[in-house]
């Protein structure tokens, strides 16, 4: 075990029906005018919206709405927020939806509070030193956002995928009702899957120290995405499971996994980052297009551990078949594994790679993935 | 999965010599008179007081002791403790050593803070609305109180041993140095497992509402605590497995592992509670014995988690075969399986089956836990 500090103040609220009690929590922190935060117009369709709009007027909360965050969030909508904050001076940032909702709601947070433009926070000209009290209803279950700092935006401008998060932008409650989150469509229920098991495997392959600790708790979790996400595909009404899955999902990026892991790093973000920010893919629809080339190539590395999720996770003896047998699941439940079902072709791959090394340098693994690497990996993708 | 709240703000500090950094925690809260708890005075030779009050000084902090508090901590004891804290007028309890120590601290924080007699708050009689900021050094990894807001107390006039806690008495900062509970005796070690192992287990077995996540992290959690007092009873000085014992301590009962859970209780601590009570055993050494006895007698009412439980711990098939491999495991590592190891002889069992019924009712089990069925189980144990 390495040293660690372990501090997750995040308040968390899960049940169906509770998003209507908002506006309490809301009213416990003393805030009285809220930014609220969403992405398409379904929660006006679904009553989401008005539940919420309901819980604050109870409350005698005022709001001002900032809808249209799109996935893969991007850096104009987070400065449109930030000016809205500033000029109707809310006490808080509400986000209904999504990690990209949740996160673009993090970037406004934390740049409503900070003098200069919000993007110097990203790229290190800024510090982050202030946000706004963060409040999140979440509809999917995926990033984990939810119950940690982390916030990703796109830069549309420069094309620069790039993170903030520190213990200013933790969610001082968040909301997670299975029931919310059924209309979930079942293309973004197994990019979701995808997502939460790229977060359990990052560290668990890359980890140079990985007490058996972590190592059980990351294959507890997998497993539990993996037989509830199957349980979805055939009953999107399984509201067990459906809260089982989103409950994985937020423990999977939650800091527990990693607590007293060290010598990690995020190689399969740093590199799908560029296919999100480039080709507007699903981040986690490019995540199982990265995930199984990545592992084939990076195997050798971690053998043992490789050995270990085949075991652990499918039943099997070697790392290539718990490699080929996660490929094959990817498959299955109908998340992409190659780049040409992205509409990525060859010819694409020096601008990714040329991307890539940005997200790297950011990622401080610049050394060991330089250009000819990430060709190789993402060659395994073709 | 049951609706819940998760709430755990306690700041987890983990790693050797993080004890130094004690003054700078309590600083950092604006304390600047604290009463410092702890136990033997073995702190006091091995260098550990010293530390601390070094600390201390270095951010001119002023502290006032009280040492001397044992296991099964008694009511005297916090009373001499709340008394000192008004005398004094301190801003903070420390409490250095292991749950005995932090669970007395925890009602002398709320104590201090309450007009009348602590114990009012252990039976009822009053309510913790405000208790005084806690902070800890763990030198023992068992009970997991350093991550809960939980406090049990024996009031040894009555021999009720009773417990508070909400999140008033959650410490603000838990720091837990593996350097400093390599002392720990071979004894300690095998109790210590097997509290823990009973705070994971009795969730598990009891819930009607158990999600396959919630038992995947409980499993995780006993093969860990398996795994790890072996190579702790061949080797005491290896540091990576003494590390990785108390973290699993810690996340078997910071309210992860019962999260999503319904309708569980807690019968192997009420019985236990009062063997320690009546006999002042070690908690737990009474529980090793108490936790066989009652898993033979209950494994009837839920027999595929029990089968669940041989397969995934022991390799085993049936629920027979599971509990008996946890107890000849209890008996290989040398923590006692019978009540005659404890002392205790079944002329005795009537007094303890009375014990018993003022736990079952403080627990809100006293109708399934009649003294002919408390009387059946402990008989088990003979």
């Amino acid at each position: 075990m390495n040293p660690f500090s372990f501090y997750n103040p995040t308040r968390i609220e899960f049940g169906s029906g509770k998003e209507a009690t908002i506006g309490e929590h809301l009213a416990a922190s003393n805030v009285s005018k809220v930014l609220l935060c969403y992405g398409s117009e379904r929660i006006r369709h679904d009553g989401l919206f008005d539940v919420v709009a309901h819980s604050l007027a109870g409350q005698g909360i005022e709001f001002v709405a900032l809808g249209g965050i799109v996935s893969n969030p991007v850096l104009s909508k987070v400065r449109e927020g930030v000016e809205l904050a500033r000029a109707h001076d809310v006490g808080a940032v509400l986000s209904v939806g999504g990690g990209s909702v949740l996160d673009s709601a993090k970037a406004i947070a934390a740049g409503a509070r900070y003098a200069g433009d919000v993007w110097d926070l990203f790229i290190g000209e800024g510090a982050l030193t202030s946000a706004l009290p963060l409040f999140a209803i979440l509809t999917l279950a995926a990033t984990g956002s939810e119950m940690n700092p982390y916030g990703v935006v796109t830069n549309e401008a420069t094309n620069e995928k790039l993170s903030i998060g520190n213990d200013h932008t933790r969610p001082k409650v968040s909301i997670l009702s299975p029931a919310r989150m059924a209309g979930v469509s079942r293309h973004y229920l197994v990019y979701s899957a995808a997502d939460i098991i790229s977060h359990l495997i990052e560290v668990y392959f890359t980890a140079t120290v990985q007490p058996r600790l972590q190592s059980r708790l990351v294959e507890s979790l997998i497993n539990t995405v993996i037989d509830t996400t199957q349980i979805l595909l055939d009953n999107p009404a399984d509201e067990a499971a459906r809260g089982e899955f989103a409950w994985a999902a937020t423990l999977a990026q939650n800091g527990l996994t990693f607590s007293g892991c060290a010598g990690f790093s995020y190689p399969n973000h740093a590199i799908e980052h560029s296919l999100s920010a480039l080709f507007n893919v699903p981040h986690g629809a490019g995540l199982s297009v990265v995930m199984p080339a990545w592992m084939k190539w990076y195997q050798d590395q971690n053998k043992p551990q490789f050995e270990r999720f085949a075991k652990s996770v499918f039943g099997l003896e070697s790392a290539e078949e718990g490699i080929a047998a996660l490929e094959r699941w990817f498959d299955e439940i109908g998340t992409p594994t190659r780049l040409h079902q992205l509409d990525i072709a060859e010819s694409d791959l020096p601008a990714i790679v040329d991307n890539v090394q940005i997200n790297v340098k950011a990622f401080g693994i610049a050394d060991a993935y330089p250009p000819h690497v990430v060709t190789d990996i993402l060659k395994r993708a073709l």
